[in-house]
């Protein structure tokens, strides 16, 4: 039995969500989940106080019985807990697989940048409520049932992470921030002015010197601008890649939609590593 | 006389912005403002391509018949000529005040960081258009005429430099980033959600270690979320201040609106620094 424990660094699910989810596993019969009663708390912007969401998290990060911690949902605020909580972790944490993306990608930073557990960018159970979300979570189950069908199809022989664009720029220069040096690095991004992308590859492709190359993903949701910015994301990509001496390799399916695909961080391929 | 070049870094403005400040201009016979004609160039975002607007930029530093040079307008942009431009930028220019906010910030940064000219953290040609714009031109017309009656009311003896947060935050770890051990900082935000103002506080706390403390000013147009973030612009800044051990030193008036006050950078304190 591979047992995932469901806790909610950033924003909340519903009850509803989590009962959705629950559904789907049992189509995987070696799989286990169980919601941390912290998934359904509020406050403010957050599920629960940042004490609260802090606890919760070491809670199934420290617990022997679990194989993998996966995060709700994204949405903003695991960089307010990430380096409190990977401070806390011991070496039951060391084995885990953690699983997530958006926001979660401040903890797979933080993990990675601390050689602590397997942190893997994939989608989360609030992606159950998108057009297709079920796709996008059975993914997951399958990909922890062994199954590597989801593994992002551009992972080649390179250590490879995978992150929203701007969390990644938000993480340069902190203490949660890994070394990506050799590395391949795909970046997504949703809901953001295609003024403000070209601002964020400003940004993070001045902290990328020495990574093996990046990649693009989906792009979505770009807000309508009072002005066409005149260049496409990709353009953007290619612009600041150039400047920066970074080989651009082209797109990659990671996203805020229900393709998302599956991206363990270094050299791992499939849940055991 | 005191002659003022102006250039569109980042996005233009029109005949009619440029004339109704030259009207404006009328009132201070010291001064002589010349708006180059790559301020109304368009090209997608920008203010024509951005070799017309580092040509038009260096133009205007390099022109030893110029006391300043004044950014026209904000709105994305002059990052991807800052480096190129300040690289040739010769004697001419390091005499020069250089004036204007948000996106310039970019510029100002650079400048400071290489210690070329006097940069100047305060209002824009542009702004004229803002309800009672007229007199955030004035003020800054009246500052190069040597009236500091415009300064910002909390410049201390201590060095300060004034940025719109997001433009600082992408600023940390580029070499366009200052030093700014010792200084006061003052950040301004405007139309960033509560909890995007959280995450950019996050990143730019972790790259300002050592400075003399952070003064808030207006946070302003925040759009309203789908749910109520919890905490207010300034319990924010001053969660992430303490986290740093960083002074947390109060309101300053800089902001996105006709009071945007006036903060030359370092120890200066007039237009002859």
């Amino acid at each position: 039995m591979t047992r995932i424990a469901i806790c909610a660094p950033s924003r909340s699910i519903t009850a509803e969500d989590a009962a959705r989810v629950t559904a789907l596993a049992a189509d995987y019969p070696g799989l286990e989940l169980e919601f941390h009663p912290q998934c359904f708390l509020e406050h403010g912007h957050f599920a629960g106080t940042d004490q609260q969401r802090l606890e919760a998290l070491i809670e199934c990060a420290n617990d022997p019985g679990f194989d993998a911690v996966w995060f709700a949902r994204g949405g903003y605020g695991s960089n307010r807990i990430a380096e409190d909580a990977i401070a806390r972790f011991d070496s039951a944490a060391e084995g885990k697989v953690f699983l997530g993306y958006s926001d979660g990608g401040y903890l797979l930073a933080g993990l990675y940048a601390h050689k602590i557990g397997r942190p893997v960018h994939c989608s989360m159970p609030a992606d159950v409520r998108r057009d297709g979300g079920e796709a996008a979570v059975r993914r997951v189950l399958a990909f922890v049932a062994g199954d590597n069908a989801g593994l992002e199809p551009g992972l080649d022989h390179r250590p490879t992470v995978a992150f929203n664009l701007i969390t990644l720029a938000m993480l340069c220069g902190t203490p949660l921030m890994p070394e990506l040096a050799g590395h391949v690095v795909l970046v997504e991004e949703v809901s953001e002015h295609d003024y403000a992308v070209d601002r964020l590859f400003f940004h993070v492709t001045a902290h990328l010197g020495g990574i093996a190359g990046l990649r693009l993903g989906q792009v979505s949701d770009v807000p309508v601008n009072e002005v066409e910015f005149g260049q496409s994301a990709e353009e953007i990509a290619r612009y600041w890649c150039a400047r920066h001496a970074i080989s651009y390799l082209g797109r990659a399916d990671i996203g805020h939609d229900a393709d998302n695909t599956i991206v363990p961080f270094g050299l791992a391929r499939s849940f055991a590593g």
